[in-house]
């Protein structure tokens, strides 16, 4: 096994190989493939679907000269074997090893950063636009899944695409699927065009057919293609595609590696942009992928054989799904919101029980927001349930269509914090910053299962016009002292009350800092901790008695820049507070690690909180 | 002049007009719209353009059983004049008055606010959405431009109306325009199907035509329309918005007033979204505007008979606009893009003198961010001009597409805090919060114009591997002490540096500071002021310096939760500050009002800081 990946330490390598042994390549990358994310966790499911079409790719452009964008970038395990990390595969995702997206920091194949969806073709034309501007040659090619599609970026980039002549390529890599099933109309249009009997297929394959006689087949296939765009419009009708500018081509089948060299040498003539549709199958190759392509979209460490994860039990997101439909039963007003996300934030039940209440939109995290002010200007209460990562999409729609006009919109922000392996791009540490600068959002951040509910509780029914978000953190609920009794609504105090040295937190980092509270005091240092939960608006009487307090030390899991922390502190100069502050937040991107890695390297967790005070109040 | 308007005091009142009546209401109308632009300033071609169109809505559909959404809402004047506020449409953009946009709180004819673009689609599906889990009756019409329509969200709407089976109607205000001449594919495809033949304006009328006969009219209609689908794939290929999952029909005169009557008439009975394509003139019926919509688009006041406003001199927008020139005279990397703002952000003379370093997207913020991004993964030095108001749209895209690869972007943000008369929707109070929350990324707040160059040349070429902005305020420089030399990069030191009491502001707030200075020193009490102008990340020396005073007054003009003055106090811990400190920024959302009322009413001019001060500090 893996004889040919062997010899293959940068695209170059690709050259000499025949059809065939570029077949037999394919069957390798997949095996390594499926067991490196058996091991390590991640997309499973998408990178198996562009494989065959990773290796056309590379063998028929010739990076860096040429450009590949890819569109998410959780498809592009292909490109980082092909491109000379096939050794470091094995470190992708963890702590120091490989990104599981490409990365401008890792390679020079990587061209552009990503992690969020539908930027491809924007970024593809800003590469395009300055080897224009230089006179360079080399093609730009932005490989998009039919999923980004959904997203308005991705629009505006086709929209703008028209201006460049040649040299643009797009990749629709429709795999009749986003995340989870794809929406929408465009969602439906591609289904309806996948489906022609074959004309456009023909067309490409005629005129690669004509291409191979040089110059009287680049005369002919230009009359064949007038002749052919008459035809076509009688038969077909026109695709948006070509509306739009482009050279439209497809559907072709994106696992026969044969056809996508042809279609590709042949995409590098056209004198306009270029979209070729291309139909692949998520999890191609591992039947447990193939039929749960869901499932294995982005998942965790599993077992080959079995296609079994060790089960992880009851999650946030569970936790937030389950709550929100024992809300609906009772109140018919509730509507769920996702943005292609129903399984990652716990929807699928809601789904279920309530399909007229619940909204796929696709990946389009602004019209999410903006639709869910429209619902509740009508006296609905939507409930848009979204990565804090995904929700800075919509930070415009929050202010202008929502707070600005009091409308009542919930949203369940997951992920908030740290999230690990995903690294940089998925983080959830700006939701705070951003949402407590907009007026009339109010923010709720339990550490608990029972407190997310009561939370999502008040955020439905106590918040009366305004932006009511509720955020809590990726994974499970963590330690909980058998003494934390709760049960107050804004804030609660816990550990020794004739303390002078506070420490302040709220979320997750309440767990660590009842560690920290134990060990320090074995070290005999006293604290006492305000676990805040509602972090905004901060309630006065939380920040009054706080003021009492000789020395305050506070813990954020997010940015530090507009954080609740410094909120704090000026609000302790009003409560007349005259002791010491020291503030611990994130002050930059946060690379990819486990989440317990992350947060110890970042000074969060008690080992950084108890290091931290015991350095400041020590003996 | 006015007799017929007289007697509108809601749209009910216009069911018992005639044809030619509702056709002389429209010249009344339009007469009082370009009498109060001229005296307040405003929209004065959107809404001209509108006149009948609006007319033809209000009396076809019923308000507010029937629910209208403006898109942008710069065209809502006629609207407002029909729906009750007829004698108060002269206070429109004056403080106290009527809005410039679409309002809730101001009249339930108002569905959804308004002022930012491309939002109508996702709000009215919203409503709609509300109204069919309620099973209630009514359509839901949203209007919008075709620049409009360059924007993501928009498309994003689209792609989800297809779930909604009818009563959904999407107006497309085609004008050929946005606020400038509109760019990008969508716009060259509406200028196709624009001069197609008649063929969609006779589907509709004999459509229309056999309505009147009642059953069979509707049974031989629904023949007609398959049989003419036929022959419309034939003759025409299907539109876009077919391809999405409208009945498309048009175009349409939208100066017409009968014909828009009978299509929107004709456009309620089809079981489907519907996307109605209307042609209108920006600037209808006043020759100027008609000739200079752009130059007529958002104007202040203005003389009817000869079209000039009062000249107004050089404003910020004007010296950014000659700086970036003269730099990009030398500098062959530097490259322009603006969202359908060129004359907005003083980008006309670029686009003039460099045409091919010249980018207008369209109204699209997050690709002209994502672009300029992949202009810059190449070498190039990107500058986004735009309104602070609009850069929330690209927050994500600043984060992800910019500052997380380390790449140069820089942001020209003018109309940076407040705006004035365009209100709540558009102030520029958020952008120092969202973007001080994203790691590598430089702000500056220039005062005058000459800074305005330095800190433009330093974002240019100083630094390296970050978002660099660059942020100016609405209109022109103001007061500048004649003792006030400046120089020094980074912040500046003015007023008696004995002083005790320290005042600390930047950007243009530094001119009131100096007016306050002066009348406390005549009331006897003596401030130092420290003027900020790389406001984050916020320079050591600054803070250090300011740690040695007893109070410290900190004014911002921007949201206070997240800005430059919490993060200041933060910083003052660090360097030893025990003093006292005092924080004013703004709040909540501002209503409309001039600048100088705006600042007055938020205690940020000079009034405000003496009061602040005086009651702090007086005898």
């Amino acid at each position: 096994m893996g004889q040919l990946l062997d010899r293959i330490d940068s695209p170059e390598d690709l050259q000499g190989l025949t059809l065939p042994e570029l077949n037999t390549l394919c069957g390798e990358i997949r095996q390594k493939i499926i067991e490196t994310v058996s091991q390590n966790g991640g997309h499973l499911a998408s990178n198996l679907g562009v494989v065959e079409l990773t290796v056309a790719l590379h063998t028929v452009f010739r990076m860096p000269e040429d450009q590949i964008v890819w569109d998410v970038g959780h498809q592009a395990y292909t490109h980082k074997i092909l491109c000379g990390r096939r050794k470091q595969i094995e470190t992708i995702r963890t702590q120091g090893g490989l990104s599981g997206y490409p990365n401008r920091a890792e390679s020079q194949y990587d061209t552009f950063n990503v992690g969020h969806s539908s930027t491809s073709i924007s970024a593809a034309l800003g590469i395009a636009a300055a080897k224009k501007l230089r006179n360079e040659s080399g093609y730009v090619v932005a490989v998009i899944g039919d999923g980004a599609l959904s997203g308005g970026l991705a629009y505006e980039g086709l929209n703008n695409a028209g201006r460049f002549n040649k040299n643009f390529i797009v990749i629709l890599n429709d795999n009749k699927m986003s995340i989870s099933r794809n929406v929408g109309s465009m969602a439906r249009y591609l289904a309806r065009i996948r489906t022609k009997p074959g004309y456009q297929k023909a067309k490409g394959n005629i005129e690669h057919t004509l291409e191979k006689i040089p110059v009287v087949g680049s005369m002919m296939r230009d009359r064949i293609r007038k002749w052919k765009a008459v035809l076509k419009k009688i038969l077909y009708g026109s695709t948006i595609f070509e509306d739009l500018g482009f050279h439209y081509y497809g559907p072709f089948d994106g696992h026969n590696l044969s056809q996508l060299l042809d279609v590709l040498e042949n995409a590098k003539s056209i004198p306009k942009p270029v979209l070729l549709h291309v139909i692949t199958s998520k999890g191609k190759g591992y039947p447990f992928a193939e039929r749960h392509p869901g499932a294995f979209h982005g998942i965790s460490a599993f077992d080959i054989e079995t296609g079994q994860t060790s089960s992880s039990g009851k999650s946030f997101s569970d936790s937030f799904g389950e709550c929100l439909c024992r809300m609906a039963r009772k109140e018919p007003r509730i509507c769920a919101i996702t943005a292609a996300m129903q399984l990652g934030t716990g929807l699928a039940g809601f789904r279920q029980e309530f399909p007229n209440r619940f909204f796929d939109v696709g990946i389009a995290e602004e019209h999410a927001v903006t639709f869910a002010g429209g619902l509740s200007s009508q006296g609905m209460i939507p409930v848009f349930a979204v990565y804090s990562t995904f929700l800075q999409r919509a930070f415009d729609q929050v202010i202008h269509d929502a707070a600005l006009q009091r409308l009542k919109v919930v949203l369940a922000i997951d992920r908030a914090g740290i999230v690990g392996e995903d690294g940089e791009t998925h983080q959830g540490i700006f939701d705070v910053p951003f949402l407590s600068s907009v007026p009339h959002t109010v923010i709720y951040a339990p550490s608990f299962y029972d407190e997310l509910e009561e939370d999502l509780y008040r955020a439905l029914y106590e918040e009366e016009n305004t932006v009511a978000a509720v955020r809590y953190p990726r994974g499970k609920e963590l330690f909980r002292p058998v003494d934390f009794t709760g049960g107050k609504k804004d804030f609660d105090w816990y550990g020794d009350p004739q303390a002078h040295i506070l420490l302040v937190t709220y979320g997750r980092l309440f767990s660590f800092a009842c560690l920290a509270a134990q060990r320090l005091r074995e070290e005999g240092i006293s604290v006492r901790i305000l676990k805040l939960r509602k972090i905004h608006p901060l309630v006065p009487e939380a920040v009054k008695d706080a003021a009492a307090m000789e020395k305050i030390f506070f813990f954020e899991e997010g940015i530090e820049s507009g954080g609740v922390g410094e909120n704090f502190r000026c609000l302790l100069d009003d409560a007349g507070f005259s002791g010491e502050y020291r503030l611990r937040g994130i002050h930059d991107f946060v690379k990819q690690a486990s989440m317990a890695q992350s947060l110890h390297s970042l000074g969060l967790d008690d080992d950084g909180m108890v290091n931290m005070i015991v350095s400041e109040c020590g003996k």
